[in-house]
C-alpha cells in the first residue's frame, strides 16, 4: 500500500469551490492506486480573523488558550474536505490532531511534532478508507491540550506524516508552482527549478524565499521525505513543480542555484569600541539576552586599541538592540563612541551545492557588484551560500546582474 | 466548594464586547465565593455559516464530518471567554468536549449525553482554578469522535454538568429575562414568573415557548438541577429571572401559570371512514410509517358504520401525511370518502400544576372561549395542561381572553 501526503494551503482551499478542486487532484491519486493523506489549513483569513480575536481579548495571551482558538480553522476545512471527497464517492474521514493523535511539545505556539502513532489511520486504510483528511498545523501536548506548530505549521505536518507512513512523495499544493531561481516579480529571467536539494532549499527559506517553512525542510532532509512544491492551480502533470531533494538526485552542476534577497534587514555599527580580550562577548551578549537575532558580523582592522564592529539583525529588532547595547555602556561593561543604524539595506544571497566543488564563486559575484558600481558593507559565507548586505536602493540591479551573471535563466 | 453553572447563549457572547460583560458576571459569582463552570454557545450566526458550508458541500452530509465541523464555534468562544477572564485575573481555562470528556452516545447530531466525570476539573478546581469554561452542544462518542446534541444543545450541557457537579444552580443567560405567563408580544399584560415547576415548563417548552430546549429541563427535573433562566442583558439582583424547580417549592396557588400557542399546527380530517375495529391502527399507522408527529386526536360520533376521524399535525408534515393516507388507500388497507387540511388554526394551551388539585380550569376555559365566539374544532388534555385546536385568526383573542380570566397578570 502506497502511501501519498498532499498538503493543501490557505489559499488552495479559501472557498468550496477550491475545496472541490483540491479533491478533485486527490481523487485522481487515488484512481492512481495511492492511499492518500491530505493536510488542510484553514480556509485563508479564517486564522487571520481569530488572532485577531484573541488579540483584541488579551495582548499578553494564554498561550494555550490561543492555540485552542486559532486551531478551529482547519477543523472545519478537515471536515468540508472529507464531506466534498465523500460526495465523489471516495471513502475519507477527517481527522483532527487529538485524535490522530499528533504528539508534540508543550511549546504552545511553536510545538514541535514528538510522534506520529499510524495504527488509528493505517486500520482504516486497511478498511476500505481511501483518504485521511487531517488538519494541519495542529496537535496535543503531553497534558492533553491542543497546541499549534507556529505559522506555516501544516508544511510541518504534512512532512511528519509523510516520515510517520514511509509516503512515496510529500506534495505542497501552494499559490506559486514551485521554486523559481529568484522572485519573478524581480527578474522576469527568472526560471523554476525541476529539482533542488534540501540544503539549498533549507537557505533560501530562511534567506526569504517564503515558499516553505524552513522546519518542514528540516524534517524532510533529516527523514529523506521526497517533497514537491506545486500550484493549486491550473493543470498539472507528473513533472510540475519543483521536487526538493538528496543532493545526489540533482543532475545540474551549476555552481549557483538561485539568487535570494530579503529587505528586513538592518545594519548597525558601534564606532570606536575598546578593542580587548572578550569585546565580541561584552557585545552580543547582551544582545542575546535581549532576544535580537544578529546574523551577519564584521570587525574591522583594529587601531590604536580601538575598532569598529559591524552586524546586521532583523528591521524590526533595532529599537530592541539598540537599547541592550547602551544599557550596557551605563552599565559600564561595554565601552564605545557611538552607535550608527541603517535601515536602508537589503541582504542579497547566491546559493547552490555546486560551490563546493566549484570555485571562484564568490569573487566572481563580488565583481558582478563592483561592474556594477554596487558598494558591500558585509559579507557572510557557508559551505553553499555567499551573502552580502549592500544598499537597499541597488537589491533588484544586484539579483538582475547576478542571475545574468551565473546564466540562471538557462537550464543546465 | 460549591460550584455553580452559568450558560451564556449565543446571542449573549455575540461578539467580544458581550463576552467582557458576560465575564464580569461570572466574576461576580467568583466574588461570591462559588467555583463556576461557565458553559458557552458558539457566536450567535457563525454555526448557521458552518452548518450553511455542510450543506452546500454536501446535501446528504455524513453526520460525523457535520459534527466535526460544526462543533468548531463553540471552541472559539470557549477560548476566548477563558482569555478574557485570564485578563481580570481569574484563573480559568477552557475545556472542549473530548477533553472533560463529556461521554455521549454516537448518534450523530442528536447525540445523548452519558457520562461526565468530574475528575479532571475538580483536580484544577483544587488547584486553585476558579472558572472552568466548556464548550458546549459537543461531546465525544465511545469512538472517539466528536458529536453534537443537537440544536439547543448546550442547554442541555449545562443542566448535565450541574448533575454531575452536584450544583447549587445552574444559570442560564438569554436574550429574554426569564418566563412569562404568555407571550408579550401577544399579550402585553403578561407578567414574567418568580416560579415555575418543572412539569409546568416541559408543556410550555414542548408547546413552543422556546425558551429552553426540551431535554434540558427532563434532565434537571431528573436530578433535581434548580434551573435558572435569566438576561445577559441589563442588570440582575439574585431574585431576577424565573426559577424552574420542583413543585413543592412553589408556592403560587393559581390553578393555570401560563397560557401558551403554537401557529405551526394544521388539522387533517378524514370524512366518512369505515367504522370497524382496528381504524384507528389503520390510520395512524402508515402516519407514523411515514415519520408524521400526530399531536391531537378526535373521532366523531359514528353513524351507519361510517366516522369522521380528526387530527392535528405540524403545518410542515401535511403534504407527507396526504401521500400516506391516500397511498393506504390505494392499497386497500384504508376506506375513506374524502380528506380535508386546515392550514388556517393554531394551538391555544393553559398549563399549570394547580390544575392537580383545582377543578373546573376546563369548564372555564370552554366558557371563556365561547363568550368570545371562538369556536373549538378539537381539544385534548393532561393531567396539567389542557390544548384547544381553533381558528388561527381567533388566536390573539383566545390567548388574552384566557390570560385575563385566570388573572394571570397578578401575582398570586
Amino acid at each position: 500500500m502506497s502511501v501519498l501526503v498532499m498538503k493543501f494551503g490557505g489559499t488552495s482551499v479559501a472557498t468550496l469551490d477550491r475545496i472541490r478542486r483540491a479533491a478533485k487532484r486527490v481523487g485522481r491519486e487515488v484512481a492512481n492506486g495511492h492511499r492518500v493523506i491530505v493536510i488542510v489549513s484553514a480556509m485563508s483569513g479564517k486564522t487571520n480573523e481569530l488572532v485577531g480575536y484573541v488579540n483584541e481579548t488579551s495582548p499578553l495571551y494564554d498561550a494555550r488558550e490561543y492555540d485552542a482558538v486559532v486551531s478551529s480553522g482547519e477543523n472545519v476545512t478537515a471536515g468540508l474536505m472529507a464531506l466534498t471527497l465523500q460526495e465523489m464517492d471516495i471513502p475519507a474521514r477527517s481527522w483532527q490532531g487529538w485524535q490522530v493523535p499528533v504528539r508534540t511539545t508543550s511549546a504552545h505556539g511553536a510545538a514541535r511534532i514528538e510522534e506520529i502513532p499510524d495504527d488509528n489511520i493505517r486500520r482504516k486504510f486497511d478498511e476500505g478508507m481511501k483518504v485521511a483528511v487531517v488538519a494541519g498545523f495542529q496537535g496535543v501536548s503531553p497534558e492533553g491540550r491542543i497546541t499549534t506548530l507556529g505559522r506555516g505549521g501544516s508544511d510541518t505536518t504534512a512532512v511528519a506524516f509523510a516520515a510517520a507512513f514511509d509516503a512515496v512523495r510529500c506534495d505542497i499544493y501552494t499559490d506559486v508552482d514551485g521554486v523559481y531561481t529568484t522572485d519573478p516579480r524581480i527578474s522576469e529571467k527568472a526560471r523554476k527549478l525541476d529539482r533542488i536539494a534540501f540544503e539549498e532549499m533549507l537557505e533560501l527559506a530562511s534567506l526569504g524565499a517564503k515558499v516553505l517553512q524552513t522546519r518542514s525542510v528540516e524534517l524532510a532532509m533529516r527523514y529523506k521525505v521526497k517533497l514537491r512544491v506545486l500550484s493549486s492551480f491550473g493543470e498539472q502533470d507528473d513533472a510540475a513543480g519543483t521536487l526538493v531533494c538528496d543532493e545526489e538526485d540533482i543532475m545540474e552542476s551549476k555552481p549557483v542555484s538561485g539568487v535570494a534577497f530579503s529587505r528586513d534587514e538592518a545594519q548597525m555599527t558601534l564606532i570606536s569600541v575598546a578593542d580587548r580580550p572578550g569585546i565580541a562577548a561584552a557585545i552580543f551578549g547582551p544582545l542575546s539576552d535581549a532576544g535580537v537575532n544578529v546574523d551577519m558580523i564584521v570587525q574591522n582592522i583594529s587601531e590604536e586599541g580601538r575598532t569598529d564592529m559591524t552586524f546586521s539583525l532583523p528591521t524590526d529588532q533595532v529599537a530592541r538592540a539598540e537599547k541592550a547595547l547602551l544599557d550596557a555602556r551605563a552599565a559600564g561593561g561595554l565601552d564605545f563612541r557611538d552607535l550608527v543604524s541603517n535601515m536602508d539595506v537589503a541582504k542579497v544571497s547566491v546559493v547552490g551545492i555546486g560551490m563546493r566543488s566549484q570555485s571562484g564563486v564568490a569573487s566572481r559575484m563580488f565583481r558582478v557588484l563592483s561592474d556594477e558600481g554596487i558598494n558591500i558593507k558585509v559579507i557572510t559565507t557557508s559551505e553553499i551560500k555567499i551573502s552580502v548586505l549592500i544598499d537597499r536602493k541597488y537589491m533588484e540591479l544586484a539579483v538582475q546582474a547576478l542571475h545574468d551573471a551565473f546564466e540562471l535563466e538557462k537550464a543546465s
